[in-house]
């Protein structure tokens, strides 16, 4: 298997991990819970394919949909072992956006497409399959949660991406440098309480 | 007219039905069921066609357009004669996703689409029009309804069309299979309680 | 730049600065005012895109990704001017919605696509966007308000667009009054409280 192809797998692992979470929260049975695994863990490769006009990853090689219902079985017997669900899905979430975000990107710069789209394939990637979960879901979506950085990991783990890429660094590194840096901000986000300055309304003017 | 595509145009009959009847319940103008009977009645099959790389079915027959249309007009002039307009919901529901888990699944079956592919297919087809409905109408999904049977019966009448199918049976026999096992698990859902284990979080062990 | 390239390139703009000005009433950062400015100035134009198989227009031209980056910009540094911002939403999701549904309803016609395409990608350009701005921001979606015309005017003003055309007016002509009727069926909606008759439940007779 291709590094790319590694990614890809990882991230939809990952991030089916975090939607058979979300169904626990909510009390499906096992097939609800394949229901969300795939939906979170497909979603984001699945829009970058139609985006980029590639075959769907699930349908080119429908061993995804075996990934994401393994990762259905492996929740739906085990969830109760953890301490805190939320928690687990929050750092569970963290990792799949790091690796979804390099498995964006690097297809992408792979196409030889222009860095503003390298950018916002890491995003989309990164970012969709989570959003669906969140919204199908009914809850919050996790990018929306004021003060914590989200899609800006997604943005500068993809910047990193573009710049070693044009250093002419292999798929590899920057793959595994885009990845860490990603999941570098987000953690420090959670962690630590990282942000940006947020919009701040002051009155107008006298 | 094939037999696929009667099941198509049934499909998205019914669905737009039941999209016009939410839009019954929010109390929008003519031009709004018709909106939403569109979303609902062609949202499934337009997902299955963008997935598979096909031309979406109202593309090809804008004819399908106005089977929706018909659809609303029909709600907004009669909808008051229902008893129960949210009884009549769920049940015209149940009807159009048994008739488009078979339109989605005999179609990637005749596209030679293997067996996991094939009851992706069948769930897309039959899900995304309602979840859409339900979304964008800010209603709890049906198919996240707790302790009722949805995604499954379309994973099982999905799998009724691939057996079939593997059997040699002709795509008339394996389609109406597929409707009337996927019809039956929903309706003894709905009417008899049916339903598979869910999730319960167990405290952990001491 | 041709006409209907112009139309999109200011539809993406306007659309993009009723994003951000949603991006600006949850507070968040500023990448989170460039993802809602993505998100709502190109959903609806990628929408049609991928319906009608082309390469989605900030794919085919980045600068487009530009444009809404710059309103995003400019609505973090300039929203808290405004007395109301939720105002200034209304009339500029007006404004967007004109060109939008012009944009749209141009490029299919170019196409030749038969008139109920023609009305549907109107509607679709015209609307997704701003539907995907506020299901992911979890606000009711403009285009649910009871008793406002919203999808109406999109397609009231796709049928001057495919009227026109088959009058033989120039793109440039049947553009401008697609714009014109648009804006002035929302306006006459949102100002003047112009509506169609709603649904109304009766009693069933006895």
């Amino acid at each position: 298997m291709s590094f790319l192809g590694l990614l890809d797998h990882a991230s939809v692992l990952v991030f089916a991990l975090t939607g058979a979470l979300v169904a626990s929260r909510a009390q499906l049975d096992l097939i609800g819970f394949a229901f969300f695994a795939s939906l979170t863990g497909l979603g984001g490769g699945t829009l970058r394919d139609v985006l980029l006009d590639r075959t769907p990853l699930w349908i080119a090689q429908p061993g995804y949909l075996g990934v994401a219902c393994a990762a259905a079985l492996l929740v739906f017997f085990t969830a109760h072992l953890l301490e805190s669900r939320y928690r687990a899905l929050l750092w569970l979430d963290a990792a799949a956006l790091a690796v979804a975000v390099a498995a964006g990107a690097g297809i992408a710069l792979e196409m030889g497409q222009p860095a503003a789209i390298v950018v916002v394939m890491g995003v989309a990637t990164g970012c969709a399959g989570g959003l669906a979960r969140d919204v199908v879901a009914n809850e919050v979506p996790l990018i929306l949660k004021q003060g914590e950085l989200y899609v800006s990991c997604a943005v500068a783990g993809s910047a990193v991406a573009v710049a070693l890429s044009a250093l002419d660094q292999s798929q590899l590194v920057s793959g595994l440098a885009c990845a860490a840096s990603t999941f570098a901000l987000r953690a420090g986000s959670l962690a630590l309480g990282w942000r940006l300055p947020v919009y701040k309304p002051r009155p107008p003017r006298r």
